[in-house]
């Protein structure tokens, strides 16, 4: 099983203290929602965002919804436990047979709803749902954690490698639009002994490194039998 | 070069037909936009949408957002000439180093400003294009026609020997919900000895698709050299 952990990802609520800008205002109401139960979003709240704490990381949750579609959607999903870290600590897991909402507005919908009540279920069945656990609660039960980022000392290589040779990996993802991981998060990685991987010396996007790791991994793992002779 | 067709993509204007349904007139209102120059759009024009031929294949832009962010995102995108074949027969050319927006809302806006001039140009430079050519131009200058379908006969490994062994190739990708392609374009493309390749013999989706065609493509021809050794 390969836990797939998307870090930072650049996913919360309106912060209180924005919450009275007119450009959260208006389109809370539009929404019919109150300000604080719907999601940043940058496309509409650019304007109420200025003064934010590391503002270039925040309101992208298209990031996110893009990365969980190709993940889902690819024949290497039931053999992938996702988790969604989010830029306010908050951890998500979602259930690798969810069919997410493929319509951004929706999606958006169906996260402010899982904020709302922590869980979302359909037919008795959980498919998303807020864990009460910290970032390293994730990296316990793991032989390896593999980062991805521009800055890693280690290649592509060196992932098929983790691959082939381990069975219960964590791969960790930043899931925002620009800057580096917070020290903290660093921290946490490098008391596991994470491994930094460099898919490439140039800066890809986190939908990107998600397509290029699920495909590495389909081709060593899921299409693939122990001798790497290719199924398909 | 590559050129990657995505065909029968679902991407359209509101038909005239259906201009004066209220779903469409209501979302036109409050946008500011003529009802006849929005793209339809399933999530919010459902119920306008019923009588509608071939309503299944129609409706969802989205699709074709997270395709072409895919491959505009990944290190295949400067040896990539991507092409837009939509379900009502336009062509549309996207260069490959245009940033397409991320946030859908503004990609249908991007697309309503494309289909109302025709083309949309940055700084002198044309970023996306309606062509006056039809779906078989497309494949005139070509040395194969592959397309992927669950029903090809091919599988993957058939993929990575046009992709050795060829340099001119068309790579022909349906960016549409559900059904099969039309009479027509399978007309087109069995006039140009097109080859048809299952990735698998499942359902898969368009974007996934799309991903597996590229990795591939980077694996075979853009990160290995002509031994085939990987550079990553």
């Amino acid at each position: 099983m390969l836990k797939l952990v998307f870090l930072e990802t650049s996913l919360e609520l309106v912060p209180p203290n924005i919450a009275r800008h007119p450009a959260i205002v208006k389109d809370a109401k539009r929404r019919k929602k109150k300000p604080t139960k719907i999601i940043l979003d940058d496309s509409k709240h650019h304007a109420a965002m200025k003064d934010l704490d590391a503002r270039e990381k925040r309101g992208r949750p298209d990031i996110i919804h893009q990365c969980l579609l190709s993940v889902l959607d690819s024949r290497a999903s039931r053999f992938v436990d996702v988790y969604v870290h989010t830029i306010d600590d908050t951890i998500i897991w979602i259930n690798n047979e969810t069919r997410l909402p493929r319509n951004y507005n929706r999606f958006i919908g169906l996260m402010e709803d899982l904020f709302e009540k922590r869980e979302i279920r359909a037919n008795d069945e959980v498919l998303l749902k807020i864990l009460d656990v910290e970032l390293e609660d994730l990296f316990k039960d793991v032989e390896a954690v593999v980062v991805l980022t521009e800055k890693g000392d280690k290649d592509e290589r060196f992932l098929r490698d983790v691959f082939r040779s381990k069975e219960r990996i964590a791969i960790c993802i930043g899931a925002f639009p620009h800057g580096d991981f917070e020290d903290d998060t660093l921290e946490i990685l490098k008391e596991f002994n994470a491994e930094f991987i460099a898919i490439a010396k140039e800066p890809l996007t986190s939908l990107y490194i998600t397509n290029r790791v699920i495909c590495i991994y389909e081709d060593e793992r899921v299409l693939s039998d122990r001798n790497g002779q290719k199924y398909a």
